[in-house]
């Protein structure tokens, strides 16, 4: 098979790899029928995390299956699937639970930007659709196994109600798709904070009512004016630096929820400010598996489509440039096809 | 009036002070049928937080209304008040949201340990009871007004739920009435964390069904040990030190919640550690006013007996006794009778 492998900073290639096989029973291996670039893989990208040995990248996936181990009875081959990018076993006490990205068992995926994938955990981790979907519905359930299930995870750790106000810190694909999440929980008002005028639009075309472009204090003050001078009920932190969390905390009303979805990078909370604050705070990897079948259905009927978020649709070859897109700006999210 | 005065660490003397008056029309001057002393009182008294000028200590109270400002309608004179340590109009935004301790007013009490207080926002600050209540009433009424507001508070910002499992951090008073609230909000498995013996019993009598004595990792240890590996549903944090707080934040299961009353004293939360955790955080002071009336009934109709956590009575002109039998931990709390 080919897929991407990461060497260096600004060096992502396509290599032909060795085929994934069914090592334990509980695999599943699928023919991906698209893939994409996470904001999170421009981490090691920007050299902002280290690499290591040259190795595969990639966790978002949707594909059909073309092989299972003797234990997976809940997809079989032929089936068009969505996984989450963390493997579950569905069966544990933190699966149990609803928080299947804490599944005891979890691995996080890393070899999805290729054209086939081992699946670790298939019969907890894969959601199959009722039948293979229309090519229209690719893109958003691609979406719904990373970006779309943490931007509704993010309104959720927000407890985001029908008729609050929310706020999303960040303009990116999950930022986007926390928009279209805070929609369909009901809030009444969504402030979207972003400075890019194509991210501006598409947040309006998923429900933000309102578009803050200030930043830091400033755009605390925005927030702070908008919302009678309290703060907003809930807010989505998509982005993970130390600015944005405490532009989420600060934007935030006494009482209100921050929910945070950007891998914190250098992120310190001080105690004290938290406490006066009475944020309520909740983070973490998106159980995304809890909500798919959810998620799958609400693409499926038409209700979200959060395919949108990607802009730039390249073969799966050319997933250097499509690194390379996102990493510029040029693009918001790289859609890649095998 | 006499009240007590810090002057430094380790010296709080009892002294004559001006009597308090109506400076604002929403004020009211109460007589102090019951004030004490505070596990927070302790931090100044120590040492470990600047004390300054010479000032007047205390911020729990109950007593009887002597008189009240133009605008004050909801308590008259002769009335028995409980009040909470932060005062609040009880109409602003954050008021009317349940967090009258954020009140765009507040005022946080600090004159209390005195035999007359003067009460600022008395209209939304004040509640009355029914009647004059008897005298084995009046110090569980005493620590309504703070530490079971705040055992309440934290129980309710961490999650309790019906059928749950609670972890207490923290055996002072606070702590204690936390395993009330913990009790009283339905958990079916309360684990107090204390290792000494008196108020073991007492967490015990109040409705804790385990006790762990270990600290730090080894405490941890011992909640997994208890919770099938996974950690508690629900964990007060009723302490406010790094270790406390870390200890709290690793006895708690992915998805859980940590409720933090403990004022924070050098408390750092890493974001990716949090992140990585699952666990939803809320703190701060406590909206007591916001339970006031629900606690100050389940009182009187003898569901709740958090009084006994006052194991010392004293008369209010032995308060610097007071503070020193809680400073070596020789009482639990006092209590001080003008």
């Amino acid at each position: 098979m080919r897929g991407a492998v990461i060497h260096a900073p600004g060096d992502v290639r396509f290599e032909q790899l060795d085929d994934p096989k069914i090592q334990q029973p509980t695999d599943a291996i699928i023919r991906t029928v698209a893939t994409c670039v996470c904001g999170s893989d421009l981490w090691p990208y920007r050299g902002l995390e280290p690499i290591g040995d040259p190795h595969p990248m990639g966790h978002e996936y949707v594909g059909v299956v073309e092989e299972v181990g003797s234990e997976v009875t809940a997809v079989k081959p032929g089936q068009f699937v969505v996984g989450s990018f963390a493997t579950s076993d569905n069966t544990c006490a933190n699966c149990r639970n609803g928080w299947q990205s804490s599944c005891l068992h979890r691995e996080f995926m890393s070899t999805c930007q290729a054209d086939h994938v081992r699946i670790p955990h298939a019969q907890g981790t894969l959601v199959a659709t009722p039948e293979h979907p229309d090519d229209e519905y690719v893109p958003s359930l691609l979406a719904v196994s990373d970006v779309m299930g943490t931007g509704w995870y993010a309104a959720l750790a927000a407890e985001v109600k029908p008729g609050s106000t929310a706020v999303v810190v960040g303009d990116g694909a999950v930022g986007l798709c926390g928009v279209i999440a805070a929609k369909e929980l009901g809030a009444e008002r969504i402030i979207a904070m972003s400075r890019h005028e194509s991210r501006q639009k598409l947040a309006t075309e998923f429900g933000a009512t309102d578009v803050v472009t200030e930043r830091g204090d400033e755009g605390v003050a925005a927030i702070k004016d908008l919302t009678g001078g309290i703060g907003a009920d809930s807010v989505l932190e998509c982005v993970g630096t130390a600015e944005s969390m405490k532009q989420a905390l600060h934007s935030a009303r006494p009482g209100g929820n921050v929910g945070f979805v950007g891998v914190p990078h250098d992120v310190r909370i001080a105690g004290e400010e938290l406490f006066f604050s009475h944020v309520g705070l909740r983070g973490g990897p998106a159980p995304v598996r809890r909500f798919l079948p959810d998620l799958i259905d609400r693409v499926l009927t038409g209700h979200i489509n959060p395919g949108l978020v990607f802009d730039l649709t390249l073969p799966l070859d050319q997933v250097a440039e499509g690194y390379r897109a996102m990493d510029e700006r040029r693009a918001i999210k790289t859609l890649l096809t095998p």
